[in-house]
């Protein structure tokens, strides 16, 4: 066995699982995924224990010497009782934090990270007043398990305020006042329990219908100054939390700077691009930082780079792999609408290089309607 | 399921099954191996399989939709079985070719492939009478079975006969000729059932003690010629064996041209290099292969790549991850002397940054001795 074994234990089993374990291998790693049980993206790349089951947490744990999750939705309690036995990062704290969109809005507020107007309402009558006082258009959020634009309602004018209420299920939830932005941004760092931090260059995300459907690495007329602040807001992140593994910012560019939306505890879909794109990936980086190795570098390996999520259906892939420099990630899951089945990054020279790959995967993206 | 979705049966669960089923997940490929019990670095990755036992070979067959090979030193009796059944590449041909010296020399002199003098010997009287034919210092080479410079004897003086006959084992080999080479080059080809062929360019290969232990890619001064020679042989192996897969042509530069020394049917250690260093890598490109699929671009990804071989000791491994561009694979191996434990990719901009990381890394290649 080589100096750097040691098997990862991993809670949830989806393609962020899958992905870690393809770059935690070569690092001399094994893995186990703690997820629900059948034909899962991970199964078939470590040792599987089924969710749900009391004891088989305790396999999972007894089995592996670190541990991590793969989404802010992982229980908490399980990682109390993680913490207990063996290392988990990223720690709870970051967990507690970013699985609560009230709390999450306070720690940016109490690091002067700016972030949307917001109130926490937890009643009809409560939001009525949050209306009020933030205005329309306002955006309610659950405070727990959004994902995807799940979990989300546009409130528009007055007459949809029960409607809203009604639709993310009568919960707790934060109303945020609209953002008017340019562009919605994403960075990623990556910090390891001796403290080294890296960050990977800001990057352009475009939605559509609350999925992000297109990565644009690094995002094209990034000023320094924009990159230091949001380098700045992270490294205030990273220290807070004592952070270990991969840490995902989600930022709105306006005219007036940088305003933060949410953050991920996790390696992040605007970061696949990483695999090809940067001389390490995020993927790595987290199974570095978790195992307390020395961190790789982010340099973006060739100048423009793109990441396109497949979406619903897997598509004309044969496209794909017939495009020289386009690189196709299936995850091996079954059809269904909008679900993430996998991605293609795109590696190019030059911005014209990159649109004209674009052109030739439009059947990936969303139409403009 | 995705529409390419496909179960892969691999004879063998070494580094190059492991490193095969991490280029063909993302494919959406699942895998299964057929190699010995216990601790092996594909173990992880897939099903597994006992050898030996005929019924689990049986399950293989039973649970692959297409099944390949990690080495020359396969049975031939499994692929025929196999063949029966589902298919099996690279077929049986570039197999019972490959595994055997004296009919893959008679297949290159077939071709019109220039390799090294070269006779079949069966008994000591036979090498007696080779050494008088083709002279000394000559190479007496088992005709199978050997790899990393094992069965091999080379002969300086006709008091060694005996000995050689002995170190070999007494058995059916080659006595070659010695070729005065410049360098060793090898090509690496792929070859899909459409008949679509690509290569990788030319690289160069420095071995010490019958191992690889540097590949230094692409070969620098080489021109179009030689590599358009190189590509001739290839070609007309791919073509003579209806060839699917990736094959190796190890080779001689020589004042007079290129001499070819041995094929391998298989993905190849001076190959390793491609899985960061070139758009597609040799084991992607494998898998394509034998899945039917569009063969990826060999194009190299900077302009100057380095593979470095860890052999028999971890070493000091924490180096190579505090080099920006230096990328480690594992095979989560234990030591043991002249073992392929891992390998080290080393990406570069320039002749001279590829030297400067090379010097950082002297504690992984052998002594000037």
């Amino acid at each position: 066995m080589n100096p750097l074994h040691q098997r990862i234990g991993v809670l949830g089993n989806g393609q962020l699982g899958r992905m870690m374990a393809m770059a935690g291998y070569p690092l001399g790693k094994t893995f186990g995924f703690y997820g629900p049980q059948g034909h899962s993206p991970a199964a078939f790349l470590g040792a599987n224990f089924a969710d749900g089951a009391d004891d088989e947490l305790d396999k999972l744990i007894a089995t592996s010497d670190i541990i991590t999750f793969e989404t802010e939705n992982t229980h908490v309690e399980w990682v109390k009782k993680i913490h207990e036995q063996k290392p988990v990062y990223p720690g709870i704290d970051a967990l507690y934090t970013a699985q609560h969109r009230g709390r999450e809005k306070a720690m940016f507020n109490e690091l002067g990270i700016p972030c949307a107007t917001h109130v926490l309402v937890d009643s009809l009558a409560e939001l009525k007043q949050a209306v009020e006082q933030i205005g329309l258009p306002a955006i309610l959020k659950t405070t727990t398990e959004g994902y995807d634009g799940k979990g989300q309602f546009r409130i528009e004018n007055n007459t949809q305020i029960h409607q809203a209420w009604q639709a993310i299920g009568q919960r707790q939830a934060v109303l945020e006042g609209l953002v008017k932005f340019e562009r919605e941004l994403s960075l990623i760092a990556v910090r390891n329990p001796q403290g080294q931090e890296v960050f990977y260059p800001l990057v352009e995300n475009i939605h559509h219908q609350g999925i992000l459907r297109l990565t644009l690495a690094p995002a094209q007329n990034i000023d320094e100054h924009i990159q230091a602040t949001a380098e700045g807001y992270m490294a205030k992140l990273l220290a807070k939390l004592n952070y270990v593994g991969v840490l995902t910012l989600e930022l709105f560019q306006t005219t007036e700077g940088l305003v933060a939306n949410e953050m991920a505890p996790r390696v992040h879909n605007s970061g696949h691009w990483t695999i090809e794109g940067a001389q390490t990936s995020q993927f790595e980086n987290h199974i570095r930082a978790i195992s307390g190795l020395p961190l790789g570098s982010c340099q973006i390996r060739q100048s423009h780079c793109a990441m396109i999520n497949i979406i619903g259906e897997t598509g004309p892939v044969q496209t794909v792999l017939r495009m020289p420099k386009a690189h196709l990630h299936l995850y091996d899951k079954a059809e269904r609408q909008g679900r993430k089945l996998g991605h293609i990054t795109l590696v190019a020279d030059s911005a014209a290089e990159l649109q004209s790959q674009l052109q030739q995967l439009q059947a990936f993206l969303p139409q403009a309607s």
